[in-house]
């Protein structure tokens, strides 16, 4: 055991200090370069395809996980494809380096910028789904930051076929190969490793199941962006148009139920409830939802299941909705504090006021007013793709694209100043 | 222990589940209610004089490090004035919350915003310096924060003094007396307890000396905004204009050297080392500085200290100076990121071409050109106060002044869109 632990943190330290060295190149080259890479590495996917799909089969074959986990973990031509053309789509964003955030000259002559600048090493350990690698390889590129990726073990030769075409595209465009690296092994040691190297990884971003992010947030040494739950609320206010209200929760709470995104509890005012409350309850239903009801909503509907202890802090990520009457925006942001993971809420009225007071009365990282918080990802943002969601406070929130990738540096331009 | 240990961690999460009401408080609260919490705060601080003294005395009494030390925690007429114009100053700081970072609307006609909010609960451990717990809790408030102070024991008597001065200013304002907070007893349990408090507490900030930094920095499982070391280097350019670099070293390095700005190393190009060097040691001797030298700096100056192992990443904080002779900005650039704090470099040269070239290939968190690496601090930025400075990659870096003490939220304003 101890050998493995040694093997993989010498294995880490070795990646890492190479993804340093490469990290100085990625900050010196062009947009054009990394451009060039990302377009290379997707034209060696596509070239690729028959190795990649022979190195998935042997994954698959191995798979003894469930079903929905296979297809997760199972590629085609379809889905590589789809990596190669999400390589290109993240080549053709603008450059989020370099960018002058704010500038100011101070009276003794010195000129100040703050520029967008890459953040370095970024650790990526995601679970058994290859394409997550080739999305996380590709933004880190974009925005010059060094990788080092560590996929689920079961996925762990689809990993490498699709490593090794990134590679070829980093080769292709003169930029260090260390640029983007992977898991020599499928120890989970390296795991361990990776959460340890402070000072050698300048950030880790577990993407997954709770399980996974959770252990990531609580063993880590590194800073981590991450969400561990998507607990979202959509508040229907006294004055939402009812009509719009229950066009917005059918697709709140059913468009996907499996996404970070979907409304987990519906807090609606007691004012509308007696009236509304059933019309979306029917509308779900129809869609084959359950629900977790408080007594208030009981009253008017006696047939729904109660909400047990703990059902209104539970994310269930299915055809499952809790449901509370409130007495006004107040009590609403009240249950959200309570209850809530940071992640998206949404407020439905006609009444500007009370959603001005929502908007800014609510601390989640994406709060939104008469729209459904499936929103919340980075393609509807508009930051084409995105690797990942934060609901953490520092550095980064909601969908995390290219632009959240990247820090920021001081440049100071004197002409001799000194000290006073 | 264990005793102290579970008293603490109740002591801590009492006070951060406090916090967190208040610091909702905040968020809701106006620049003009926050404004005018610092001014009341200021105007008490004068008027609690006499109990201020008289608690900052016990403490000086039973005080029993070194003098400098002793120094450092007393406090007198002029230093307690010096903290209530700190706080009038942040008072007079522009709003940093509710600003529209970016906007943009979406085809779908979804209006997103980003705005800037507070961090939320901020953790402030520091030594036995009564002003830093002051100029933390005016910072914090400023930025819509509620701050939990713990000060070095030694001080414990002066930091409960000035924060029943801040409590009043608070009430006067109508602001919650607990968003600013402070230890309730000596016990160094509450800092571990503070460390630990993940989901309690956003933010810690250390501000000491390196063993504090380094502890929480090697403890804390919430996000730590700090620098342990301010190993600054300042490099002379073969295109140098020599005068220039004369004055700018004899500020860089003596103007003080206890500061984290101050330059420790001084890397000179071989192409004009023979004729400069010797000037430039020449001024720093007079000055009262020694030095610690490569062989290639000896070989124009063989009575020069030979460099011991290790100098070249020694943070002196004295009237030491390392110094190297270089081939070119490169090899400059290599021995910064070798042995660097990513702290404040500057170059010193009147080539624009090289200048951008070390601007742009420096990670460090503030990079200058043609000016003394003392320049490092939020009153010099521009910032007003800074509560520290940070060499992190992650959300902060360099000075930290109200700005930095913010994140953000999106806020999306829609018209009943759906998800496709």
């Amino acid at each position: 055991m101890n050998i493995d632990v040694d093997t993989a943190a010498a294995d880490l330290r070795a990646a890492a200090l190479a993804a340093r060295e490469a990290s100085r190149a990625l900050a010196r080259s062009s947009h054009a370069e990394r451009q060039h890479a990302l377009r290379a590495a997707a034209r060696a996917l596509r070239a690729h395809m028959p190795a990649i799909l022979d190195a998935n089969a042997i994954d698959v074959a191995g798979y003894e996980g469930t079903p929905a986990l296979r297809d997760r973990l199972r590629l085609d031509e379809k889905r590589v494809e789809g990596m190669a053309v999400g390589l290109e789509e993240i080549a053709d964003l603008a450059d989020p380096l370099g960018r002058v955030q704010s500038e100011w000259v101070r009276p003794n002559g010195l000129q100040f910028q703050r520029i967008s600048t890459p953040i370095g090493v970024i650790g990526m350990i995601y679970e058994s789904r290859p394409n997550v690698g080739a999305d996380a390889a590709g933004l880190c590129l974009a925005s010059g930051n060094a990788v080092i990726l560590r996929g689920g073990s079961d996925s762990f030769n689809s990993a490498q076929a699709i490593h090794a075409a990134i590679a070829e595209g980093l080769r292709e465009a003169g930029l260090p190969e260390a640029a983007v690296q992977i898991a020599p092994s499928r120890d989970r040691a390296f795991v361990a490793a990776m959460l340890r190297a402070a000072g050698l990884i300048d950030l880790i971003i577990p993407r997954g199941g709770k399980g996974l992010v959770t252990r990531v947030q609580q063993e880590s040494r590194v800073p981590v962006l991450s969400h561990a739950d998507g607990l979202c609320h959509t508040y229907i206010h006294a004055a939402a148009d009812p009509a719009m209200a229950r066009t917005i929760l059918k697709n709140a709470k059913m468009r996907r139920t499996d996404v970070c995104g979907a409304t987990e509890t519906l807090l609606i005012d007691a004012a509308v409830a007696p009236g509304l409350l059933p019309e979306i309850v029917a509308d779900l239903a129809a869609l084959g939802c359950d629900f977790r009801a408080d007594d208030r909503a009981r009253a008017i509907l006696p047939d729904l299941t109660p909400a047990a202890e703990g059902d209104f802090s539970t994310e269930w990520l299915d055809k499952i909705l809790n449901v509370a009457v409130v007495d006004g925006v107040d009590a609403a942001m009240a249950h959200i504090a309570r209850h809530g993971s940071e992640h998206t809420e949404a407020i439905i009225t006609e009444d500007a006021a009370v959603a001005e007071q929502f908007l800014n009365g609510t601390s989640s990282a994406v709060v939104l007013w008469n729209a459904s918080t499936q929103f919340c990802d980075g393609g509807e943002f508009g930051f084409g793709a995105e690797i990942g969601i934060a609901t953490g406070r520092i550095h980064a929130r909601g969908p995390v694209g290219v632009e959240q990738l990247t820090t920021f540096r001081y440049q100071v331009r004197g002409s001799g100043q000194v000290r006073p």
